[in-house]
């Protein structure tokens, strides 16, 4: 300013007339979504983001305060054709039947071996909880960190031939900033293995692994044979992080109820429920996957089955639109999915 | 600076020896543990801090992976006569009573609602868990929360006529928040009720409930006679935080092995030998409690024995000895204890 003193009058004039011109410009903040289109999605958004953050408006939300709870398949990141998490367990059973050549001759180990794609995708629930279990307990956590993240270095996914930890949605990546940015604390709230996840979740998504909650097994503490200290994953579940088990679980490992919850599926309906029975702005948003050409496409309007994965059914899109909550298009709101596509 | 150039030389010679007398004071940070007297516990504390904070040293921790766990009960706060949470349970009896008015004429509430001390205090582990269920389950989360709070807004300590949440030690409030000013997230690990705690856990220690590990029951997702979505608090145990369960519980709840550890008692040894067994500078600390005077004594080093509340035993002294842990003489390092006095 002290320069502008200095200048004579006629220049002081054309001067502020550019300065005035400027001003909008330099208002107009960037787009915090530059992936989505504009729309009713991208619009419940910004809103419940400026409702929540503007001081002395009706529902500001202090800063400690403020929660937003993501699921992670299907919600951030691609789920099919099969659960990231179940492939590694798969992919895990050679090794495990290396240690325990007994378990060749055992179901469901003996079909996973076969290596017959048809019969493994026709495994039981209960089949698969014996898969789980076999591949990720009975170890050390650091060991199993140390598997996770050398699968997660290599291991691609079968039809974009890329790691996993690519395969997240770029307008999703953008929510999470977004929010971030503007106060709240972001958390992961997961049906898949909360060991599992936090082994990426922060290189991936910028969620710290006390940020993660998913189903959770209990560890052992004892000794090793030097003594040392050590944690032993136990195959003993604690917390099935899934439908009713997400509020239960949002409640042990936070204690807060989220301000915004975002889900793909009839796993986080409850999730959603819960967020918006709080006081306040709320905002509940499910992600339809309607784009067989970008992604995929399943579940209601697409014509196509909700099936086994990411079961997003007719009656919780009737739900959502009953309760108003935001139901994402992949197709119609996301001008890019993934950040290595144009 | 500019102002300097325009001054004379003759003036700039004694104006520079100033600004150099003035640069140690000015260097000098104030004292952030002044409740503190100068001695091996202050100086460990420090020196750990130092270590891990020092960006280009060989310790060096960042910043998203610094965490330390404190244990409550006799570490933050007074755990002498008996437990607050306790308390809290043993005078919520008269109105569980009255809902269930045939419990009456059981133990172990007969007993409770017979007023007789000497009786209360011999109750058994299994009377005092019959008496925690029946007092902190069977009530929506938020209705057990109103009724801590209002508990905690007029309940005091019999000997020091004041509310429980006074009680807390001036010395260990400078350490969180000498810890969190250098960019530790600050933790409770309790073998106290995580949804008790988490109640004042903010106001009083300034750490917000989803860093608070503590025991914790189950609760059930369903919904009100309204309809409305609501957790209600089961009695059913999902995390035991003590002993063992405190390593458990907090690659539960954190995911992360702290950095620095703080404790009074057995139920806090695994705690810290499972957080001195990680790489790096590593701080694992017992508070003492040999000050009859102005808190209580009891333990080693006292005359008096170990008991049910607090136990600091023999053992546990003779192993922080041979690990390097360092332990607190709340006489000899405390300069004050309480907020409250001079």
């Amino acid at each position: 300013m002290k320069n502008v003193r200095h200048l004579s009058t006629g220049l002081l004039a054309p001067m502020l007339f550019l300065v005035a011109a400027a001003l909008p410009v330099l208002a107009q903040t960037p787009d915090p979504l530059p992936s989505w289109n504009d729309g009713a999605a991208k619009a419940a958004i910004v809103e419940f983001v400026k409702a929540t953050t503007t001081q002395g408006g009706p529902q500001f939300v202090p800063p400690a305060e403020r929660v937003a709870t993501f699921d992670q398949d299907g919600t951030l990141w691609v789920e099919r054709p099969i659960y990231a998490q179940v492939t590694y367990c798969l992919e895990r059973v050679p090794s495990v039947v290396r240690l325990k050549p007994e378990l060749a001759k055992v179901e469901p180990f003996k079909t996973v071996l076969s290596g017959n794609r048809e019969a493994i995708a026709k495994l039981s629930e209960q089949d698969l909880i014996k898969i789980l279990a076999a591949t990720l307990t009975g170890m050390p956590v650091e060991k199993f960190q140390a598997e996770v993240k050398a699968w997660l270095a290599t291991a691609k996914d079968p039809r974009w031939k890329r790691l996993y930890t690519e395969l997240t949605y770029l307008p999703m990546q953008e929510v999470l900033k977004y929010l971030r940015a503007n106060g709240y604390k972001t958390y992961i709230v997961t049906g898949g293995g909360q060991d599992f996840v936090r082994v990426y979740s922060e290189a991936t998504y910028g969620i710290p692994p006390e940020q993660v909650v998913g189903t959770a097994g209990a560890t052992r503490f004892g000794y090793d044979k030097d003594g040392r200290p050590t944690l032993i994953k136990e195959p003993k579940l604690l917390l099935n992080d899934d439908k009713a088990g997400k509020p239960e679980g949002i409640h042990l490992m936070i204690g807060r109820r989220p301000n915004a919850a975002f889900g793909n599926s009839i796993g986080d309906q409850q999730m959603l429920e819960y967020t918006q029975a709080g006081d306040g702005a709320r905002l509940q948003v499910l992600v339809l996957h309607d784009d067989a050409q970008r992604e995929y496409a399943y579940g209601p309007a697409t014509g196509l089955p909700a099936s086994r994965i990411g079961t997003f059914t007719q009656a919780l899109y009737d739900e959502a639109k009953a309760r108003g909550w935001t139901v994402i298009s992949m197709r119609n709101d996301w001008k890019r999915i993934f950040s290595f596509e144009p």
